[in-house]
């Protein structure tokens, strides 16, 4: 492996003269996977075409929980019963941080404070995990303390000591599946301890975002638990909120969103939603349900995701192995699933290498974004967001973003 | 006026006997109203048409703000600037929430306290209102105090008197245009003095829920004074929070709706959102900038819906001209726009009203709804809602009500 410098500023300057301008910061789906969906932009053309399954007329008022059919979509994508269903508008993230305001402002059991009442509020932070995460937890000042990730989720031995000892802390970010941006998948056991183990806090919530729970990359995806089931085994079904779309499904920008939980929780929501909004757009609810009718349609859509996705995938590993094998301390994840795989650099490189890539005209996510308050002490994380470029665009941007990582180890 | 007990007595048993089921409990818009925006599902159908006049893929991540297109939009139709408005989702509702609910987690002016860090946070509520703005209020534990409105809009002297006055009144609701439920309109001399006033609170807002800024029942409709201009002469833009959706233009279930206010609020909310969301829908608000290309064919749409409404209350007045004039305290609201009028009864038997009329199958808004806390100390406003059921339903349910009325009266 040449890390040579001089060589390597020659061949970095000339690629900056290149004229590359490629943004790759985000897990974004490219416009030939949104073209694979234009059918859902005539699913429901007809005002007789507006009326669930139930005669709910979709276009008018009423409906806190959503219509029948996407609660079902969703119950059979996650494992769930309808009954555990809440299903809203476009953005998940949104019912993420509308569950933490209100955690926040009212609190999640009755008879307890409002978390925004306790001297010092705390999350747990798996990481790296998910910068719009960490986002919300610092604009409601709840203190994050990091977790490390092992191949099989969080390192449950810490996780278990700490909610077990430490009362402030009320919850953590799992985004259990293909997580954000490692491309780990929660084991078995993992699933279990979250459910069984002993929390300080009676509050304590678990923020299960399940992004990526049927986005595949490979024919062998990791399976993932079902974890409501699991709670219920040991009473601790309250724990959880569960949240999916289908914004990396259909269109990021118009999809459809829910929310998970016990019953209990699930009645709780839906009084709080009463005062919150007039209702979901049923209409775009509607639209999905007639596209997506069995979770057979959802798979089927998935595979056709995966044969987009799964060449970029591949030619990231085959560039990254070809230009950075062997290089000490750097190395990537990957992943069966998800938008993402995490490169790591020696220590005190990952902003150096995003910095200089930039300077080439390719924006990748920030490097401390992996980590709560954009501080990743070991400076050794970056995301690889494949997805949006095309596969010409992503021959061209790969070998840019290794010289980066050589220029950056050789300096 | 045969007010007779045993008369009534016997009439109402016969409506009540004559299997009546109908709920006029809501502003919603007909069957028929929706109907005549069935070009709205067809507005966007291939991806082609999914672009922005800006190059923005709709079906994609991104934009906080909304497209160009429905800013354009909802500018031309509250006569501000589109750098004045973000677009939002389908409820405006759930944007008035959210705006409270961030004041109260984050205060509304830099440096200052959130508003739930106060001892006490008060509104003012002019009455009769709107039974979903108190109730976001009583959410969050927010001090409601009533303000009469008169013709021309909330008793000025009072407010003025109370926000100079009392630093704990942080806003005030207001449904400048057509108010529900009364139908009155602020005069241009109440505008200026929400403009001008002096409020002892330095974060004081006034929440502007436009929600009938252009729902004439007339061909001589209410003027409204625009109050953002106004504001800005005295410095007081910063006050305003003004609200607006598409609700009752195309479809309450899957509208668009707006926040406006001055540039630095924007701006200051436009940070909150990048904590809260992906971004709204903008493929429903392409939908509609497509089908609503300049403000004359919003104007066109509401003459549509005017043609539908019109008979409604022409038919409300007639039967109660027929059926209630004449009976000491009995009165009603006779406005030029908007989903509502008043009908008042004698103190102490609106609650007994609604009572009547709902055990005879009809459904009206609790008596109390006008009101904080759902408290009416008079008890004596009903508001009616004529606009969802068809002229055939409203012919055999406004003889019932009046019955009720007259029954309640006689008791």
């Amino acid at each position: 492996m040449n890390l040579d410098l001089n060589t390597l500023r020659a061949e970095y300057e000339q690629y900056k003269s290149s004229g590359l301008k490629l943004d790759m910061s985000r897990g974004k789906p490219s416009t030939q996977q949104l073209d694979t969906m234009e059918r859902l932009l005539t699913a429901v053309t007809t005002r007789e075409e507006c009326i669930s399954e139930n005669g709910v007329d979709c276009c008018n008022y009423g409906g806190l929980d959503g219509i029948d059919e996407s609660k079902r979509l969703f119950a059979s994508m996650l494992g769930l019963t309808m009954h555990e269903i809440i299903v809203g508008g476009n953005s998940s993230l949104n019912l993420m941080y509308d569950t933490i305001a209100r955690a926040m402002s009212h609190g999640v059991v009755d008879g307890m404070k409002p978390w925004a009442k306790y001297d010092k509020v705390s999350f747990l932070c798996p990481v790296p995990g998910y910068d719009r995460h960490f986002a919300i937890c610092e604009y409601f000042n709840i203190n994050m303390i990091n977790v490390p990730m092992n191949e099989d989720g969080p390192d449950m031995d810490i996780v278990e000591k700490l909610v077990a000892e430490d009362e402030t802390i009320k919850g953590i970010w799992c985004v259990p599946k293909y997580s954000n941006p490692s491309g780990i998948t929660y084991s078995d056991e993992t699933v279990r301890r979250f459910a069984r183990m002993k929390t300080a806090a009676k509050d304590f919530r678990v923020f299960w975002d399940n992004a990526y729970v049927w986005h595949d990359l490979t024919d062998h995806p990791d399976y993932l638990l079902e974890v409501l089931h699991e709670a219920k085994k040991c009473g601790n079904e309250d724990r959880f909120f569960i949240f999916a779309s289908t914004s990396k499904i259909s269109f990021p920008g118009a999809g459809i969103s829910c929310i998970a939980s016990s019953r209990a929780n699930v009645q709780r929501i839906l009084k709080e939603l009463a005062i919150q909004t007039v209702g979901p757009d049923k209409l775009n609810q509607l639209r999905h349900a007639r596209v997506f009718r069995t979770f057979d349609d959802i798979k089927a859509q998935m595979g056709v995701h995966l044969s987009l996705i799964k060449p970029k995938f591949e030619l990231v590993r085959r560039v990254f192995t070809n230009e950075l094998s062997g290089i000490p301390e750097v190395w990537w994840t990957n992943p069966n699933g998800g938008y993402f795989l995490a490169l790591y650099t020696p220590k005190g490189k990952a902003k150096r290498v995003v910095a200089l890539a930039a300077e080439a005209g390719l924006k990748l996510t920030p490097a401390g974004a992996t980590h709560p308050y954009g501080y990743n002490p070991d400076d050794n994380i970056i995301r690889i967001a494949p997805t949006y470029p095309s596969l010409d665009e992503l021959g061209k941007a790969l070998p840019v973003l290794c010289c980066c990582v050589k220029l950056a180890c050789a300096e």
